[in-house]
């Protein structure tokens, strides 16, 4: 994997993690609530991802940094929620930042071991939103993908592009993983700016 | 597979597909969340047999035909719901005939890899009730097979007589599925024009 | 596995397949209802726990005692409702068993196939308290261990006391698995009787 898409990750499980812990607090939940939530967020779609394409344990469970990240954020969201909520802005776009390195890390891994279109975007979008998915289900909620704006969109374009890219244009994978993220990165910042959203049913 | 049940499983498909699609409609979702409650209404049943019996990726995310139906049949529930809605009972009769297909497939492909009693019926039954489950938490609904009538109850007889007919009469596998299919189909027929329900606890 | 931990294991599906099953009473689902919500109240944490090791199928759909236990439980549970709710006292010890019970098997099935840290310590949690959670899932409520007392919590400590004597101290799978059963168990039931609870965020 290369470094920006590394250390995008890395921002992405902090922001996804701290949005977790702090669904919980305003659900009431308590402190095992909260990680529960938070580990959830950001490592419950790399770990759908890993026993979809038959890799288990699930690296998620066995590489440490990224589950001690996850513990530590979600311990964050807890203690310092009012002051988090304050900078609601910028966890918008670290969350944008971590919706495109998921996506990009799941289209790249389920390319490595079976290059089928289906699975390689399905793969890639449910790394992406899985953990989201995951969160709401726990927190009672119809998951937020379903109701709001263009967000599992983004990851499943990006997806899209990674197979494209690899397939039609031959690139490999560093440079499809950096468009994917790339792409999946301004749609979602385009999305929050424009106010884009998916048709809905009318009355 | 032989060509009835082939037949019977593009029904299901499109039936369970077109439901989800609806539901979220009904559910005020985007077109997103009505691709993700046909997806899994139709699909999540038998990616969860195949993740149970240790086949991964699973099938529905690797051979076409089946997702790009319900990619399809989704999109028609949600641009036609309102033309669609006027046919329900077509759509419960289309809805029975998947449900019989997909014990019937469950099953079997259960009983190629293991032929345990136990595994075999929760594979037939989950393969056939699975989708609805996975897309009524999706739409945070009590699953609608432990409240409703005499449902899950078919698959599960099917899936058992499956079983029986094969270990214990030594039946093949196209004489063994179509009678689950036959059976589950007739019991689940049955149960809409009987009226049939479980017991329920009083008072 | 040592006699001491078999037993208790089947305390533990007992109680855990008659909770589920009295839930369902509750929620006024009907027989079919009750057998899910006590069949995944008892066995569905070892289901998951055991796809995430990459072990399928999962025991607990091949080997038949412990569903057949789930089984007669979660009948008794609907048809003796009433009569079972009277010792929800007992009942709750006996939940406190099968914690320890299902903390000590997870952590030390995990330990064999592959003794990291995480791994062992999510997996014997999971194992634990999975159960509870999809029982909680699909009666549509949050999962009770993100918001009551210290329960989740016993079984966190408990798993994480098997890999530290296992590796720091050396000691064999039979210690390590009754001293994480006993530590658990302990635990819950102080929980139970001094009314621990963890932090919460203040209004």
């Amino acid at each position: 994997m290369n470094l920006a898409l590394e250390i995008s990750n890395v921002v992405g499980i902090i922001a996804f993690a701290i949005a977790g812990s702090i669904k919980a607090v305003n659900k009431q939940m308590d402190l095992l609530g909260a990680l529960v939530m938070g580990f959830s967020s950001s490592l419950a779609g790399g770990i759908v991802a890993d026993l979809l394409l038959g890799m288990s344990p699930p690296s998620n469970l066995t590489y440490l940094p990224y589950p001690a990240l996850a513990f530590s954020s979600s311990v964050a969201g807890f203690v310092f929620k009012k002051k988090i909520s304050k900078i609601s802005r910028p966890l918008l776009y670290a969350d944008a930042i971590g919706l495109g390195a998921f996506a990009a890390s799941g289209s790249s891994l389920a390319f490595s071991i079976r290059p089928e279109p289906l699975l390689v975007i399905m793969v890639g979008t449910i790394t992406a939103v899985g953990g989201g998915v995951v969160r709401d289900i726990l927190a009672n909620e119809v998951p937020m993908i379903m109701e709001r704006e263009f967000y599992a969109s983004a990851a499943l374009i990006g997806s899209t592009a990674y197979f494209l890219l690899r397939v039609l244009l031959g690139l490999g994978d560093p440079t499809a993983s950096t468009v994917t993220f790339a792409l999946t990165l301004t749609l979602r910042v385009s999305a929050i700016h424009l106010g884009w959203k998916l048709p809905r049913p009318k009355g």
